[in-house]
This record gives C-alpha cells, structure tokens and sequence, in this order.
C-alpha cells in the first residue's frame, strides 16, 4: 500500500523523550531545546500589510541579503541569489535528500551524527558511509577512502557538533576540503551551532575553504531566534541552485513571510548582539554547571570532555552498556537523556555513549539530575 | 551527479508566468492569487511568549481542534488527534507523495488537474492514470476500470476545481465513493476552494461518504485568510496518521507556531465570518464580471461555462491551438493567462484550453485585459 521508504520510517526517538520533555517534573537532557526563559518576544506592531499574500521561493530579499553578509563574514563568501529561506534547517535536510539520494545511494557521514540528518537520508534510501570522528574531526584519509564508493556527498557539521560538541581543529579544516576537492566530492556543512562558542576556537566554514567542490551550507535561526519561527536557511554553489529552488517551490511553495519579515527586523537590530552575548553567557555558565556536576558524580562511571561550543556533553561509558536500556529507570526517577547508539550511522562502536543537553535545564536541576543520573548508572553497571 | 527524480524537476511555467505577475503594469489572469486588498490584517499584540519554543510536528492543539470541528460540520467526521498542520496544503501533496509514490506507481487523477500537484507527484516517479474530468466531475466507471492497474490512490478536487471550475454532481459524489469503497481504493480529496462558494451546490466531500477505503482530506488557509502564513492542514483516516507525523517531522520539525496561534484566534473571532462573506460577495463580482467580459469579446473565440465557486474560468478555444504559443504575444501587450496544456497528466484533450483567474485583478481591468486577449486569440487563431 505505501512507498517503499515508509519501511525505512522510523519512529525517532528523540519524538518519544521529548514528549517526556514537555513535563516540568522531568529534568531533561535529551533535547537540544533552548532555554525557554532566554527567548526574545517578538515584535510584530509594524508589520506591513503586503506580507499578506504569497512570497517568492527563494525568501524575502533583504533577509536573504542578510544571511549572504552574515555568511561572508563568517568566512564562507556568498551572495544573496546563493541563499534560500528554508523552514529550519531540517527542510535543509529534507531538500538535500531530494536532490541527492535515490535507493542506495552512498553517503558519507560523520560517526556520530546528527540523529534526525541520518533519519531523514536513510527515509530517501541512502547508504550511509561512516567516517569515526573524533576531537579535531574526521581523519581526512578515511574521507579519500570512500571516494572509490563514490558518495554523492560529505554531510559534516564542523563546529561543536551534534551529538559529540567536537570541533575541527584548524589544519584540520583544510586537509578535509583538500581531500573534499580532491574527490571534487559535494560537502553538506550543517552549522545550527556556530554562534554558541564559549571558547576561541577556529569556526572557519570548511566550504569556504572549497576551490572546486560543489558545497550546501544548511543555518538554522532555532538556537539564536527563536525555533517556533521555523526559520533556517540553505546556502549553496550557484551550480546547485536552481534545483533547491524548484524543490522548495514543491515542498510548500515558500517560506512563512511573517516569521521572515520579524526575522529581518531583528537581525539588524541592536538587539540581535545583546542576545547573542546573553545567551553565550547563559549556556557557558550551564555548561560549567554540568561540567562541575559531571566531575562529582561521574568520574568513576564516564569519559567526557568539556565541549568548546554547543550544546551538548557526550559521555561513553566505562562499561559499554547499551544506554537505550538505562532509559526506562531513569525516566522512574524522573530524569531523562538521549541515548548514543541511535547517532551511529553503523553501530559500530555505539555501546555506552549518551548525549547530556545542557541550555534547557537550570543549574540546580542540573546538578540534581545527573546525581540521580549517576546512581541509575552506576547500579546498572555494578548489576552488568 | 543528482538523485534520478531531478531528470523529472521541471521548472513550473506557473514559476515564470508568476515572476510577470507582480508587475503592476501587467494584467494578470494567471496565478490562483487571492486580491492583496481583501487581506485581513494580523493582530500578533498578544502573542504568548511561550509559541518561541519548538512545537508538536501534529501542530497547536487548540487550531486542531478547531480544523476537526469545521471539517465535521462539513460533512467529514473527523477529530483532532487525526488533524496535522502544514505548511500550507502544498506539503500536504509533498507528505501524500512520500507516503504513497515508488518510482512508476500509478496514480489516478483527474484530466485536467491542479499542475503542482501533479508536478510533485512526478517527481516522486509517479506513473499518472488520467480520468477525465467534465462539469460533473469523474466518471466512475472509468475509476473502477484503473482498479486493474492499481493505482496508489485516486487525487480528486471535487470542489471548484483547479483548473477547470468543475463542481462534482451531488449523486456523482456518492458513486465516486462506492467506486472507490469497492476498489477499497485511498482517495486524497484536495479542497482549497470550499469556502468559495458563489451559488447553492452540492459540497459534501467525498471522504465523507467514504465506508471503508482510506482518506486524506488537504485543506488550505491560503485562500480565505492570508496566504503570506503559510498555513493548511492534512487530517486523515487514523491508520495512516502515524506516518504522515513522522514524514512531517522529517521535512521541517513542525509548522510555524506564531502564524498557527494568530490563524487560531481568527478562525475562532467575529471577523472570520464576515471576511468569509466579504471575500464570496467581492470575488462573486469580479467572476460576473468576467463572464460579462467574456460574452462582449470571446464569444466567437472559444467555449467556457460559470463556475458556481473557486478562482477559475475555464476555456477551449474554437480553434485549438497550443496556448502556451500564444503567451508571448500577450506578455507583449502587457496580459498574462495560464495555458491549459501543462494540467493534462497524458496531454490527451489539452490542446487550446488555457485558465482565467478572476480574484487578483480589479472588475475594470478584468474588462480592459479579456479585450486584450481576445485580439491576440483571434489574431492567432486567424493565421492558424
């Protein structure tokens, strides 16, 4: 009766915590939800009447002007007919599947990976190839390696990534688009991330880095904005182009121009920096609170490191438990986190890993959470 | 380089045709626009800050409960756990063609119907089924033969339809249904149109007469609020809801939440009803006086009918030439129309048919562009 993708749909995970998420008794470190309290209003007194009717594909033109100069900026030089307002940057993805993938088609991925990335590549048929990655990014040779397979792309996410926080290390950058331009293989970079930096690390866009290999950069506004504008956006190679625009126009014609319009607005305002230093300020000091917690009840159980940027801590444990296991006595005492092994494109060397947000929950849940974490751990490891 | 269904993206001549219609000095019968000036003007002054953070992928409860009440006093009895909002009923085709279309399933649609759907289907790698469509819609008969080759569900617009006007026959309603209970076939029933009611005719919608075969119902905000949100819904029977959830979340998360919390309180206000009212009584002048227009200058031109609702003329031309030939030569002289052609899914019966839109221009350029028009008809169909 269906399409043969529907057997590749899988109920994702993340959808049944965070239906745990929602209530205030849980303390919850599986989304990747920003803090709720930390969210600008907007202000929608001025709104011009014209936004009424249908739009363009592509987005509104001085938001579209704004995401090219932001992108340039950011060392990934681009102009506006290069940049599509897409509804998050999961139509990104959706859009990226479209135009890439048919029925087994390979593609090269990060492991780890972003869950609903591989979700959404696998719904299209795709074969995923896993590169392992580490502290300083994936080891440029694995990437020339899968050349000979021939994927249709490298879909990376360099800066404090989803689910690890690792961050590429600068050389690193550059041997990864060396080998990307080599292979003259697509790069998908995903950045939802990039403003969230606590530390001076190298962000350099690898796509900036491209001489000849076609490349997609997918933002999101979700992390800095707010997420319930379903507001991202798709950069790309002029080559490449005209095809998203005609998927766009497919998937839902364009893009909500009210949420585009207050978008617009508040970027150019002043205060769109004063948010950004705020909620920089905010996560750091959450980020330091969980480092804190994890260092008083974690260290006989877990290895971490502190992440750079982002939002997230990624724990493997010292017995390799499967965490999915772990998730049903904790979510009794009314803690939740995202298990490791649904990241893996593979499953290889998934056992033991887990994915500790930390925006969302206040520093005295955090503290308290991962004591009551740690016991249901540690109970499960002394019984394996 | 690309995934095969790109071979299948064409570019939409609506695409282009549109990029002309937002010159003021053109005259545009083209595009399904709804008139800029009827818009109502969103209140946003009392948004809950809460619609920043991210939502549930099936949309506002409050607004799904609203949907399903509508729809039930419509004549399709439905609740709200089987409502998802979408970004506008544009990505309800795009869910409907993931759930349903491998490359080379049959689909059975009405010939002519609506161009991005049918677009979208395609590039999914469907394999179109024509029906052919008159004044009272389907033929059933020519429904059940498609049986033998097993389309993956039959797309109706029973209401107004898009392009022709067409209005489905009361008792041709309920033998569509049993034609489709008996081939236990899905229907997916598209009704952007409903409210655009300019006479007293038969509506019930056919999902509604359904016993037994499954059903999507695709609803639109587009064209009785404000296109600009981006706003529809999709509900359906409950064994395929669970799929089109996690299709949803899988393209953009969830629809936008401050456009879903203003649509909610609108539908829910005095002003709802009476932009409904103002919208028939404004949109029912400019049709009159299309067809006043069309008896002064097309009557040896071509043969058409008055819609009882919906945005649309319908024409066949005397003579029948390809439209599409003729568009230039209207762009010249500053009027654009929407040849027929591109809505046949086999191209069977397409020649010199062409569409007239009757909401977006004013009743005296309505006059001033029908007499364009038909010099440059005549003018062609004289050296044909």
């Amino acid at each position: 009766m269906f399409a043969r993708r529907i057997d590749r749909l899988s109920a994702s995970p993340i959808r049944e915590i965070l239906a745990h998420a929602q209530d205030p008794a849980v303390i919850s470190f599986a989304g990747g939800l920003p803090a709720t309290s930390l969210l600008p209003q907007p202000n929608l007194r001025e709104l011009p009447p014209t936004l009424g009717q249908y739009g363009t594909s592509e987005g509104e033109p001085a938001l579209r002007e704004q995401i090219a100069d932001q992108l340039t900026a950011a060392g990934r030089p681009c102009a506006a007919d290069q940049v599509l307002v897409t509804a998050g940057s999961q139509q990104g993805i959706d859009l990226v599947a479209k135009l890439f993938i048919d029925e087994g088609t390979p593609v090269a991925l990060e492991s780890p990976t972003y869950l609903a990335a591989l979700q959404a590549f696998r719904l299209f048929g795709a074969r995923p190839l896993a590169l392992p990655t580490g502290p300083a990014g994936i080891d440029p040779e694995r990437l020339r390696e899968t050349g000979a397979q021939r994927p249709a792309f490298a879909y990376l996410i360099p800066n404090f990534q989803n689910p690890t926080g690792y961050c590429y290390a600068g050389d690193n950058r550059r041997r990864v688009a060396e080998a990307l331009d080599d292979l003259n293989l697509p790069l998908v970079e995903d950045e939802p991330y990039r403003e969230l930096a606590y530390e001076t690390v190298d962000r350099q866009p690898i796509s900036g880095l491209l001489r000849r290999a076609p490349w997609v950069y997918l933002g999101s506004f979700s992390k800095v904005t707010l997420p319930g504008l379903r507001l991202g956006f798709l950069a790309c190679s002029p080559e490449l182009y005209p095809y998203f625009v005609r998927l766009k126009q497919a998937a839902d014609l364009h893009s909500n121009r009210i949420g585009q319009w207050w978008l617009g607005q508040y970027l150019a305002s002043p205060d769109y920096p004063v948010q950004l230093a705020r909620l920089r300020d905010h996560y750091q000091r959450r980020r330091d609170a969980m480092a804190t917690a994890l260092d008083r009840y974690f260290g006989e159980l877990a290895d971490w490191r502190v992440p750079p940027g982002g939002l997230f801590f990624w724990l493997t444990l010292k017995t390799r438990l499967d965490t999915r296991r772990l998730l049903p006595a904790a979510l009794d005492r009314r803690v939740i986190f995202m298990p490791g092994e649904p990241f893996y494109p593979d499953g290889r060397g998934a056992a033991g890993t887990l994915r500790l947000n930390f925006s969302h929950a206040e520093p005295a849940r955090i503290d308290a959470g991962l004591e009551i974490l740690a016991g249901v751990l540690a109970e499960a490891m002394a019984s394996a």
